[in-house]
């Protein structure tokens, strides 16, 4: 049995990593922190949890979570950098489900972020958690970090086209929609339902810190000096489910796109490529850890829809697929149920 | 492993009951049938189960059937009492999620569902599938009537009240709120997204089919003769859930009702009273095989709030938790998963 | 021309009363107060009124709002009876949309509302300004009380059996379930779109503060003494409406009770009663001023279904509805529109 | 008064010119028909109408019709080009919301539409009804062509950049998202509620109808030939609006676009630009006829936001603004009235 530490699970991915850790058969729950709520019964504060959980929080203590296999930190940015050290060193291992560890670049870190890296030298063996991608380094990683949703969602639908030198890196715009969970368990004005029901809205063009995650991704398999990605989020009224839609020019229009996809996952357990003409729907990977693509393509322009599950396979799912690897057991434990639907 | 069939699997009751079957340890999915949809891949119809199942959905053929331990009818009311005789003959159990077998009295049966019954001989035989109610029997079935999910939903509210002799039975109100995939998959108009959303309404007001049943199941506990509840349903803009709002009478203001449900309850696995003055949520429950319920109690006025996911413990899941007893297993088996959040 | 001023304006119900006051053909908007927005234009604040309206919001100042014609006061409870006093004394009316003069009782306002009245000799004076009851004492009336959204929906539902004598007040349930703007421009966790989303559930049973107010309404129309009502609020999962389900027990069951609602509202501009047999749903009063009302019974059961926007004639509407009565308009004035469907 | 004739009142858009038309000032409703419908009272299917329509559905009488000053026709595509010659020659004037006038070119209409054209002598006749781009001539027509949905909101998005030269006509991206009604009143599986509530998906990529509008309406302003525009159309989860998400390469990076944008708008009565750096919502537009936009550059990239309700602007208030412009009223006549929020 793995023995489990969470730091920082009272919000959204942090009870979604519960209920995820909670149905897997070699997994012991050992820990869960919370400042604000400690001493309260987790089940308390999260009832869908009742009858599955019996822990209840407790202040963050360096020395407990050191005596478990892995910590789990689904705490805001920048507070998983600040205790990685002593756990590394204590022989835990860390899958940070924040953003501390996923730019290589502490420079990019603190300008993206607003703060200095306290331990940029971890950067270099921090292994970026996207199995499609890092599969081997991950299996050997102490500390993953675990990628971001719209970066998942995007970096799965274009990274073949790329990879095949198909199309131009100049060229490539994101358009993503994710439901509202993506922004996290806070009390913010418009995020309240009368704001976001019946309404839908773009934010942080240009601005959002996704973009440099998906650059430094999409950029390590192509010329990265050259590659020019617009990336667009927007809110949808729904609570999880991450839709992207990806613009491409090729280079010439002969190519086999559909092969190149199957080509690409068909050995993957969490990324299905539809038939050719699909669209793939986000309620298809609701509360499931699955990745589905679909590619179209017209003369020169190409057309790659992408859709996950926010919280699974854009955090907490994609999290334990990491910790599988890391420890050596089946990738897909725990992670097998279908989604959710209606 | 338990051999299991379903027959008419094109609903949101049969996708759901694929989706638990498939996590359920002891299952081996044999037969899925679908007149309409024979021949097609399952994760065709049903893209949520797609890498998850690799049958086809084939035509009946009770053969085929009775090879099987146990077929699961999510057919329209009036398909399974057709095939039951030549089924339970052939020596497999059944189990059926429609109404066929739900109400004891042929006559009954005929009246509120506009056609005769098929096989009367075995409405005595049939044991009604509410574990809470008919455990024992349940166990030794060879045919069980999965309750229908807003009598789930008021009979659990409303058992304790009435065994413990504490309400007048001739004035109570059951007020039940459901999701839209309770009205099934169907194509209609008053079901259509642009109709049903931003919506509310009651419907069925003194006509709803499931008022004999939930009348039967609480009679049998009181003074049948004096049972009188009003019922009425309505449609709420969310996909599952359903939330009763049930109101009695005291005979008396003193009673301790909070210990009442505790001791009622107390040892379900399935059954979850909150404490004193709590207010269930739906989302607590969703996709879950939990009812949860609690207590308000002012002067001589009772008011208890029921939830249960339509689905899953108002059909697919108490069905699993009935076959578990039918078949010896662990009661909870396949069903301890958590609801999900958000 | 009315010169009108709005105290409060950055709730939902101030910003439905300025919709609805800009196209009224005898307003002139002059002053909106805010202490937290002071300064803000407007349209900054709510961008549906970009292009409708130049005003910015300014400080509460009382000389500035005695220049108007009518004052609407849309804050929390317990402002209002502040400035009152002073406001009738300078020559303005006074319409409120809190609950500050809703109880005639002052003990019942401190004990239901935490305070004590600031100005109980006004109590006597103001008028409950539900139309269908006080008509002409509102056309007179210097201050008008305006109702709650849960007592209009239950009000406006019950009163025709109670005036008629033809139910037992000793046994009422009205089960409400409003949508979410109900509970105000609040930034409240639990009203936060992934939680209120795809989620229903009851609130304040036995403890909410329109209770009084119904049980106020109700009880001058019968003995009130023997009144007993059970209300139960729930919420809905969308942005707008109210549906009140009320159940009550016909002394004898041979009432035609389509007869008397069809008398009782026959000559209201703003109350229609569906053909018996009829489901009222929340979506064919969005956006208007109507309560629409289908009476169902069976026995000595009966039950009426009651529907509102608790935007409009549950609020804003109402109290324009109001004013036009008080100055002598059409009743009907800039509130004929339809209703927004879908 | 204008004396108006509505064919084929029972969809969305119906309903929608219904409510608008009932607000405004100058419009007698004479006649709708329905062959479906005859003889019912448009407020029986359309209860949110009740109270403020007394007319019932008629066949279609082409007689009745030429009595009308104008005829909106809300019909499916087809229908209205067998009836507009006659109604020409009877003096009444046609506004087309459907798509049979759109396009110039009959050969495009046959390949998109699969059907021949039954007047192609009027489509050099027909004005394209989009105000802001031909009201001059609109002012003058017999015949006008609403313009779709999606075509509205993507080309008052883009036409100032490529009116202005600034951008490259070969790299657009279109990324359109619209609400449920925007698929019509239409009972299909994909529009039911569990289908298409807390679902979001792409559909047509490549092969939507609007394509050819759209290029048609931005090359007559740029190099038509060179134009290359992938238009992504989106379902969205909520009953009204549409987002289209305007993707463009700048010439040169060092446009004032913010100026372009308000120079190009600043005398529309229902445009309106957003301050830089803005973000528009669907609900600031729900009910309302605006077209709100917002412009973000960064280095050679270029977005624009463009949001519209679908059926307002995008349909039934867009054809009252021609009807307007037509009769030589206030173009903004029965429009002024604000968005719905929440």
């Amino acid at each position: 049995m793995i023995k489990v530490a969470i730091v920082g699970g009272t919000g959204y991915t942090g009870v979604e990593l519960l209920r995820l850790l909670l149905q897997h058969p070699q997994v012991e729950l050992a820990v869960i922190t919370s400042r604000g709520e400690a001493g309260r019964p987790v089940s308390d504060l999260f009832p869908s949890l009742a009858g599955r959980i019996d822990l209840a929080f407790s202040d963050v203590d360096v020395r407990s979570l050191a005596t478990c296999d892995v910590v789990f930190f689904a705490t805001p940015n920048g507070v998983a950098m600040q205790q990685v050290p002593t756990l590394l060193d204590a022989g835990a291992r860390v899958i940070d489900l924040a953003a501390d560890f996923r730019l290589r670049d502490p420079a990019a870190w603190e300008r993206w972020y607003g703060m200095p890296h306290a331990c940029p030298q971890f950067l270099e063996e921090a292994v970026y958690g996207l199995p499609e991608l890092n599969r081997g380094r991950i299996a050997g990683a102490r500390l993953v970090a675990n990628p971001g949703c719209y970066p998942t969602a995007v970096t799965l639908g274009l990274l073949p086209l790329l990879r095949a030198g198909l199309v131009d890196p100049a060229e490539l715009v994101a358009d993503c929609k994710s439901g509202v969970s993506g922004a996290g368990r806070h009390v913010r004005a418009d995020l309240a339902f009368c704001e976001a029901n019946e309404n839908f809205k773009a934010y942080g063009v240009f601005a959002h810190r996704h973009q440099p995650e998906i650059v430094q991704n999409l950029g390590a398999v192509c010329d990265g000096g050259q590659l020019d990605l617009t990336f667009v989020p927007h809110l949808l009224p729904l609570n999880r489910g991450i839709h992207a839609t990806l613009y491409a020019r090729l280079h010439a229009p002969a190519a086999d796109l559909q092969a190149v996809y199957e080509a690409a996952y068909g050995a993957e357990p969490f990324v299905r490529v539809l038939p050719a003409g699909s669209h793939p729907q986000v309620s298809e990977v609701r509360a499931g850890n699955d990745c589905v693509l679909a590619v179209h393509a017209e003369r020169r322009r190409v057309v790659v829809l992408s859709v996950i599950d926010n919280l699974v396979k854009g955090a907490a799912g994609q999290a334990i697929q990491n910790m599988n690897l890391m420890f050596g057991l089946d990738e897909t434990l725990g992670l097998r149920h279908a989604a959710v639907m209606p």
